[in-house]
């Protein structure tokens, strides 16, 4: 049972769904973390993973994700859930009304800290395109407005959670995660 | 003389020339101050300037700026050094196209700490008008889109340094800070 600090139930959702196939149980906390400011979110989620190691006194993960599109300078970036709680889906949209290059990235971290030590990073990174509207109901946050490489044109929001976990970014991070956390912690 | 935790040569310039009137002399120190994901500016400023006094083992403070536009549910706030070294002052034009509703305010935090101590902080607020185009060459940031109320329709950028620090978020926050400053260590 590793404990995940987050208030994000769509999260808890995903990483529950990717850690069954390695028998690793979660327990979300709630634990307030502190993000710093950065323009990478490894450094974000390393000092939310000390954080609240120190918190809850008790070893924790936490999963920050930032989504960099090509032609805005990498913006929204680690702050995309600030962004998305503002000017949302459709800012992104009408920022890109006009402009070709639609490439952009998904990056997730996942860091692990027990109190007292270091964090631990996992990253992981998916490519795709932005779309030209909004599709799909599934997920959450940028996921409808997002087309990941090799999804046959479609959205994340267009992907049931399974197949959506098969290539994310959070998926690659949580995997990596996992591996780490069973040969540390479960031997060879 | 107070030190002063900045590395913007924008902003020093702007508080040297508030502060002559208090003859209060400043030394710009480079600390890199460490500052916290909030909505409100408040909250970074005062995180930003406890780290700056641990750092820099002196009294020092901070000053922290974010632009609030109502109609971008008060995109880009506290991030506006983040979105004006993104998307810019074009990218917030181009999320206001079309848009009637161009209110914003401006708000200034100083923060004031001693190693140890608590943070003291001081507000700035100026309201204003979302320009349509960008105009002027003073200032830096925002400036040039920004049309504070009671300019004539100018905007930050189409006005001297001194006109601007006559009523300027930054100026009101500053000489509150100097103010309490003189009272606290020069005595009445």
């Amino acid at each position: 049972m590793v404990r995940f600090a987050t208030s994000n139930v769509n999260k808890v959702e995903e990483v529950v769904s990717i850690l069954e196939d390695y028998l690793i149980r979660i327990e979300q906390v709630n634990a307030k973390t502190m993000e710093i400011q950065a323009d990478n979110v490894e450094d974000i989620a390393k000092t939310s993973a000390i954080w609240a190691a120190q918190e809850s006194k008790s070893p924790v993960f936490v999963e920050d994700t930032g989504l960099f599109v090509k032609a805005l300078e990498g913006f929204p970036g680690p702050y995309a859930a600030y962004v998305y709680k503002t000017i949302g889906r459709k800012g992104i949209l009408k920022l890109l009304s006009g402009v070709s290059d639609r490439r952009a990235e998904f990056r997730s971290v996942v860091a692990f800290c027990a109190p007292g030590g270091e964090a631990v990073c996992f990253l992981g990174i998916v490519s795709g395109m932005i779309s030209a509207e909004e599709r799909g109901s599934w997920g959450f946050g940028f996921d409808s407005i997002f087309k990941p490489d090799g999804g046959g044109g479609r959205t994340f929001a267009e992907m049931p959670i399974d197949e959506k976990n098969r290539y994310s970014h959070r998926a690659q991070s949580v995997r990596k995660f996992a591996d780490w956390y069973l040969k540390s912690f479960r031997g060879p």
